[in-house]
């Protein structure tokens, strides 16, 4: 059923790939002016090869845990090797599909078994299709007239998003990343409170108070500067010791703010927290939004939470869920417009009101951006094919994994785990033998910082795997092993410490 | 040299093919809990039939003049014919397939050469394997420790596109998309004036006052509601009959801010506004940034200009460039780190600071966003691809084309300009039979503001072409004819006339 006829059908392939390579280099721009500038022919035979070459170098050996990681270079080699600078003419077709061969070569393969180092990782073939598809088709989220599909599709993903976090109405927006995602709830929170800040802005305003937990993403403040509220009216709110808000202390330091003449409008707590996973207590923190009439946003960094009483939920699917950056949503239990009422600007030359069709379905003006790019296919696709107990099965096995991981790091001499995981995350030390039982040392802090940045230079430099490390609060550098991607399998895991102890064993 | 040998290599693709047809229909997740859930060799047979399909369907008949440029579907019908329902299970791989040919089938081909409808259109087949090779490799463009080559090829690409607008020095970042891009530039400029506005918020400022033209994106609105600016400060500064801004105008609003008690900051002005493509005078608009020391930002659309006296350069290409959706950038004249230091949050789980290599290549903080997207790519391909000379040709050939349809316009009884055209925005009212010599009717306005939309909806309904159309200022409905693909030819002119009256003669 699927043979290279259909392919041969539109693009004799061999045919024109003999041409091709005997043909002499033609400076671009030859062609007469009548004629189209561009030959589809040549392009499609080019992105064919190209399309060879990315399923070989990134696909394939790209995930082969018996391939590296990275291949790490210095930046001025790596920059001599890449040759980077942008000329006056253009190179032949074999030189550029030499240059997507480097480009494959140097990067770091985030689809790798033994990529650990970021909130993703991993690939999902069908996600994959649909960011291929969706860069093929490029077009623009603004309008049913130019995307019919996916305003239809993004209201489709939204609403099974949404049903995730126990609302059966709502709204919401996919955005460029999680960040804008936490902007988008910053910015309605605010235009609910006061809803003259769109027409006379801060300025008019009083000044105003933001809450989140001290290892909430670093976004709440980026979301504080860029909107002009302000980092010193984010109000940090005391963690437990596995990361958790301290609720007592966002009561005490919602007062703080108050005895400060701030306005109180958004609480932004956090279900799996960066560094530590961890979960801020949901209900409790949306008691004290309904008591004090504020805002309650999560974030949720991993998976979608049954969450039934904020108002805003960010959810990042190209984290666990594997489609790929970018795909990050807002969502919202908000049924009144809020989203359109806060970010229209009526651009007459897009949104004309004297269309065919219903012309509610030009959905763009809530959004912040004019242009966005189609976020929601490469979702759905993968959703249609592995279905939500997919979806799910994926989460169960990341939680199975850490266990395993977590059981075996409790069993090895030198592991030591900063508190038990509540989530995905495995955050450790690696006690290096010339460090054991020395705890009571005067430097011994100042030793075990050093050990992490060590073991991770090692590792990069030999390509055999990448982890991240970090200080947080009080504690020194240590590892946070996120287990995150549907590939793994506990020969993974063993790997994985067995690893840091080859690298960090002499230290 | 390029033969399927190397696909066979890595894939023994007929072989799959063949068991993959014949395979049972298996539940996701019969795997064992100890071997990986994913079987890359069938995730990368689906997205090489895929890839066939996408390179037939999109690539070969969507840029086919013989085949349709849409294919209208009321909402209600799209929404059936695409099933898109997201359900418990997971479904085949054939289905999974006819599901990518329909997404393709139903979307807007705004790779054809009739597709006038946006400020994008057409395909560069070298973009194209950027944004696959991008899509693949699936990194975030934050540090040198995950995307190596992709830290020193937006840093080139900067500086190349710096040299264009006359800058030896300076910084920038790509961002998702010429809004977003416009906002940085409002933040840069808000902060450079008020430092304070970091910590403080836009509370402990007065009142600010933006500036741009009447006939400005509708972005600079977006971005003062956004940023806590507000709506009400931005003043709109008069435009010409071209749409030009006028620069006595804008010393006037100046004064008027201030004799209101705002305090001017920024003057966004444009070079190819959306509409008629027109280029506020750059020089003045210096002469009087200058005198009241306010941030000159240059929000260039199509190309990227000369405008070495401007702080700010917003340019999209995206747009005009061919490398599709998203790749915008904002340069900076600046060179004292200003981008770093008013958008830095210094996570220390990103950005660490005991690393083994040069830090400063961890540009990540310079942005509003964490994880980002890869943007550079698409456009340093293309650009090895055909070189300096190849994009400037390509700029050429559309003015070549501009000044062809409007000469032809011109000889064409019923097809009247808005003016002359500045650019490649080719503004124009079609005046049906039943409506010339009628200028001086009471009903003429009304009536021919009706004509366009019905033009409009016959072409989408028709699938032979889609071209925008609003009011502005005092004019009613006018198409805006944007000739902006390098696959165009003079015959795809001489179709859009003979298309319009055929769609219009009887109105």
């Amino acid at each position: 059923m699927y043979t290279f006829y259909n392919v041969f059908k539109c693009l004799p392939l061999i045919e024109l790939s003999i041409k091709w390579n005997a043909r002499p280099s033609q400076p671009y721009g030859q062609q007469h002016l009548n004629e189209p500038l561009l030959d589809h022919r040549e392009g499609q035979l080019f992105l064919t090869e190209a399309f060879k070459v990315i399923l070989e170098e990134v696909l394939c050996k790209g995930t082969d845990v018996n391939e590296k990681v990275c291949e790490w270079r210095e930046p001025e080699e790596l920059a001599t090797l890449l040759d980077l600078e942008l000329r006056e003419y253009g190179e032949q077709q074999h030189q550029l599909l030499q240059r997507v061969r480097d480009v494959a070569k140097y990067s770091v393969k985030t689809n790798h078994p033994r990529f650990f180092n970021q909130l993703f990782a991993g690939v999902d073939y069908h996600a994959l299709t649909g960011r291929f598809l969706t860069e093929a088709l490029n077009t623009s989220q603004y309008t049913y007239e130019v995307a019919p599909v996916f305003v239809l599709m993004e209201d489709e993903v939204l609403s099974k998003l949404r049903s995730l976090v126990g609302w059966a109405q709502g709204d919401g927006i996919f955005c460029p990343g999680g960040t804008m995602s936490n902007m988008y709830a910053m910015n309605l929170a605010r235009y609910r409170a006061f809803p003259e800040v769109k027409l006379k802005g801060q300025w008019a305003l009083p000044r105003l108070a933001v809450f989140t937990s001290q290892e909430s993403h670093y976004s709440v403040m980026k979301a504080a500067a860029f909107q002009g509220i302000g980092t010193e009216n984010v109000f940090k709110v005391n963690v437990d010791d596995r990361g958790c808000m301290i609720t007592d202390d966002l009561s005490e330091k919602i007062e703080l703010a108050k005895s400060q003449g701030a306005v109180p409008f958004l609480v932004h707590a956090t279900s799996g927290t960066t560094v530590q996973g961890a979960f801020d207590p949901l209900e409790p923190i949306a008691d004290i939004c309904d008591r004090q009439g504020l805002w309650m946003h999560v974030d949720c960094n991993y998976v979608t939470m049954f969450v039934i009483r904020a108002d805003s939920v960010t959810w990042n699917p190209h984290k666990m869920m594997l489609t790929g950056l970018q795909c990050s949503a807002i969502l919202l239990k908000d049924t009144t417009d809020l989203l359109k009422r806060c970010h229209s600007a009526d651009a007459t030359y897009l949104f004309q009101q004297d269309k065919f069709y219903d012309m509610s379905l030009d959905t763009g003006d809530k959004s912040i951006q004019c242009g966005r790019k189609v976020d929601c296919l490469k979702l759905w696709l993968m959703w249609k094919a592995v279905g939500s107990q997919g979806l799910e099965e994926r989460v169960d096995r990341a939680f199975a994994h850490t266990r395993y991981l977590v059981e075996k790091m409790m069993k090895r001499e030198g592991f030591q785990l900063i508190g038990k995981p509540e989530f995905v995350n495995v955050c450790f030390w690696f006690i290096p033998p010339s460090l054991r039982g020395k705890e009571n040392s005067p430097d011994y802090q100042d030793r075990l910082s050093k050990v992490a940045p060590v073991i991770k230079e090692r590792m990069i430099k030999q390509g055999t795997m990448m982890v991240g490390y970090q200080p947080l609060g009080g504690r020194v550098n240590f590892f946070r092993m996120i287990v995150i991607s549907p590939q793994l399998s506990y020969q993974d895991m063993t790997f994985f410490l067995d690893e840091i102890e080859r690298l960090g064993n002499n230290l």
